[in-house]
Order: C-alpha cells, then structure tokens, then sequence
C-alpha cells in the first residue's frame, strides 16, 4: 500500500465515467457523484497485491490521525487511487480496505470516502507549509 | 524515478519556506515564487537513489510528449516532487534530472519547471476524462 497525504485547503471530485481498465475491475455502487471538503487531509491511496489490508489499513489510519493532529484538522478523505503504483489489488481487495479504514478513522474523525472505479475530475488545493505533503508505505 | 502525470485544467504553485529535509538538502536558486498554467500536463517526480538520471529522463520525455499528443496540450509543468517514494536522490542529481528532462521537452513543447528544495502550495484541478491520471517507473 502507498499513500500520498495532502493538507488541502479545499477537495472536490466529480465521478465521470465508470472505469473499465484493468478489465476484471469491479466499480462499487456510486451514491455521490460529488464531493467537497475544506481544510481537510486528502489521502490517495493504492493498495498492491500481496498487501494485507488490516495491517496496512491500521497503520495507515495511525499516520493519518497523527498528520490531522499535527494540522489541527478533523476531516478527511481518503480516496481510491490506483497511479500511485504498478502493482493494485484486485477490487475486492481495494474496497474492503477502505470499508475497514474509513470505520477506523470515523472513530475520531469526519470521513468522506472517495467512489472506487471511476474516472474522476479532482481538485486538490494543497496548502504550502512545511510538512503539508506526506508519503506513506506499508504491506 | 517515479512520476504521476496529470491531466490540469489548472496549476498555480507558490513557494513558501525552503526545505530543511533530507539534512543534506541543497535548494536551488528561487527564480519565480509564482507560477500559474492553464490546459497543461503537471509531472509530479521522485528521482530515487541509483537511477540513471538520462536514462530515466528519456524515457519519461517519450511518456509526458505521448500524453501530450493524446490530450492534445502544449504546456508542460514538471515539479521535483518528494513524495512518491522513500528513496529520493541527492540533490544533485535531483537538479540534474530536471535540467535534463526541461531541455529534451523543450524541443517541442511549452516547459515550466518546479523549484527544488521548497514547500509550495500547489493547486492542481485534474480533468476527469479516462487516462486523465498515469503512473510511471523507471530506473
């Protein structure tokens, strides 16, 4: 799993089409075709093959709360994102990790979860102090 | 060397303070503290440690002047990104790479290029079409 953490000072997407590469991915059902979020902790992530997604949705949610704390930011939104690696999971495996970390992170924190299978228009307005970007990898 | 390439109705970047991160980080001159770039393609890039820096650049010219012909953009923003990897290079070779890359784009394209060794604000507004988003590895 690699991650790429953003403190955004706005999000938004916008779901286009459905994606249909690599052919045996399974789009989950879509129930918001936008998003917006202020001040917030952007996530994109890939989950590879041969990742456990416990472990890697464990850790994760620990980096995230630590970089939210360190901003002083509740929201947060993590999203699906397959470019940050050559190697993503299947669909089954990419949407049950983020199931299991968004209830994680909703213990403490406002989740928005990005729509897994789709082309997306995104909007990441990244604030420019020290600290604001962030790369996390975990298997 | 690792890149995300993105599809941008729109990029702004803004430097803030210099990195201090590696230790041994060496940031280049500041000659603009602003950019801005409409209808372009933004290459966000981790040189990492052991590349072969005009190798690499090579192959990720062929990448971004593909993408380019494609989406059919002229403009051509490059940014030294720390992000994608756990193994970033030295600065050195970091500066070298984006020297390199900048002059082989140059023959056909409009090029900005990123300032090394700072914490910028970025403002990346990502188009939604399919292949909006591409990753890239070499070595």
């Amino acid at each position: 799993m690699k991650s790429v953490l953003l403190h955004c000072k706005n999000y938004k997407s916008k779901i286009g089409k459905l994606a249909n590469h690599p052919t045996d991915i399974s789009p989950e059902p879509i129930k918001e075709k936008k998003q917006s979020e202020k001040n917030c902790i952007v996530a994109l992530i890939t989950v590879e093959k041969g990742d456990n997604p416990k472990r890697c949705s464990e850790e994760l949610d620990k980096e995230i709360s630590a970089f939210a704390q360190d901003v002083k930011v509740k929201n947060i939104v993590i999203i699906p994102f397959a470019h940050l690696s050559n190697n993503p999971a299947d669909s089954k495996t990419e949407i049950k990790f983020f199931e299991y970390l968004q209830d994680q992170l909703a213990y403490n924190l406002n989740v928005t979860r990005g729509h897994y299978g789709s082309d997306k228009a995104l909007l990441l307005d990244i604030k420019g102090h020290k600290g604001n970007v962030r790369f996390r990898e975990f298997q």
